[in-house]
């Protein structure tokens, strides 16, 4: 009873967290990055950080706790592997749609890609997001894949989620850390630079700060193991229709 | 038996990997960034990589799965607990030198500190270390600290080393993404610009890369339960004479 309290307060907070850094990103690039266009320029560029923020991070971080919830271990596990699944859908087509917005932007204006660390680490993370989605579904979805292969596949697709995890965060802080050094430069009256901490530096680096958090919330609720989903009853197993998915 | 074999090959790929990462900013530092001094001068900064990838980063990690290590199972916790918290301490001392590195070299040159989001990250992961290590000690080293309080630290304690960790590598990824922006202007004869990737900036990624993949063999190491140091039989907590390092 007090486990289930203590994880919906570190649920509650994941999903303030979660809706904080989504909002500060906007607020970032809205207001200090003069919004959004689909046009080549810098204002397309601003979709990168929204889009990588929300989906790589909030809604994957979402999506990954799902079967820890206790409201729902005494019902059907098919329909949360499904809602797992579609929230990993989104949050894999934001960081598709995110990634496009930076290619599109530096080949418009005739820049690299894909030579920062970075930038490195971001793609590696997004590859393996996309692997990983996959790979689950054939594995955990599919009626015509075998419990023995399942429960192999379990501990593999744990460990890799809360990786890839700690591989957006890494990207989200260099990314914003870049991006503050390329806009704040202070050489025209526009801007101070970031080494004097403006009014948008603050609000960037305390993006960085609730990403951080957040991140921490989730893999603290991932690795608890009382938080997670009990391994269902042999009689209650009996009873599993078409899908396999309570013997895993 | 399996699972012995398969931590020995995770915990040689961990210590390879943190061998490669020291070896890699060193030879970053000292053959592309001019090498080492004491004098407020740029050779003063390239302690910092150094000293917080060496200190936070590998020997945090080491110090932080020795008690993963099978062969001292049978043995007396005492001398381990020690080992953890001198490799620990020799970790927060790299660290702190490291800062006071980049300190000196930004008060010499009367540039700002603590102004970007790698600085807030880093400043945070090494102030939570040393709190860390204080708590650590007097919690679970001193006799006098009883066992009760050891039970409720532990989970605490070992959460709190793993978010440590991982701030550690989101500081190092920024941190090198930041020092190639500003070392490879590419404004200058000596050297290209990072977005053309010259041989430095192959070096300063894949120091990134190295860095991420120790950190996650480390965490891997950490989370598997099945590598985790058992808890005593009671006839071997009745023997235990003056510590009470047996029954946490």
């Amino acid at each position: 009873m007090r486990s289930t309290v203590n994880f919906y307060l570190c649920y509650l907070l994941c999903l303030g967290l979660g809706l904080a850094c989504v909002v500060c990103v906007c607020v970032w690039n809205s207001q200090w990055r003069g919004g959004f266009a689909w046009d080549g320029s810098a204002l397309q560029f601003n979709w990168h950080p929204v889009l990588m923020v929300t989906g790589l991070v909030v809604v994957y971080g979402i999506g990954a706790v799902v079967y820890r919830i206790p409201l729902t271990w005494g019902q059907n596990k098919l329909p949360w592997k499904i809602l797992h699944a579609a929230l990993m859908l989104i949050a894999l087509l934001l960081s598709i749609v995110g990634l496009c917005a930076v290619f599109d932007f530096h080949n418009a204006k005739h820049m690299a890609n894909l030579y920062s660390i970075h930038s490195w680490i971001g793609i590696t993370a997004a590859a393996l997001f996309a692997l990983q989605w996959v790979v689950g579904v054939a594995g955990f979805l599919l009626p015509c894949s075998p419990v023995s292969l399942r429960k192999l596949m379990k501990p593999v697709h744990v460990w890799l989620g809360g990786s890839i995890l700690l591989l957006s965060i890494a990207a989200c802080i260099s990314g914003i850390n870049e991006k503050l050094i390329f806009s704040l430069k202070g050489s025209t009256n526009e801007t101070q630079p970031y080494s004097s901490l403006p009014p948008e530096a603050v609000l960037g680096n305390s993006l960085g700060v609730l990403i951080v958090a957040f991140g921490l919330v989730v893999l603290k609720i991932l690795s608890n193991y009382s938080w997670q989903r009990p391994d269902p009853r042999p009689e209650d197993v009996a009873y599993a229709p078409l899908f396999q998915e309570e013997n895993e």
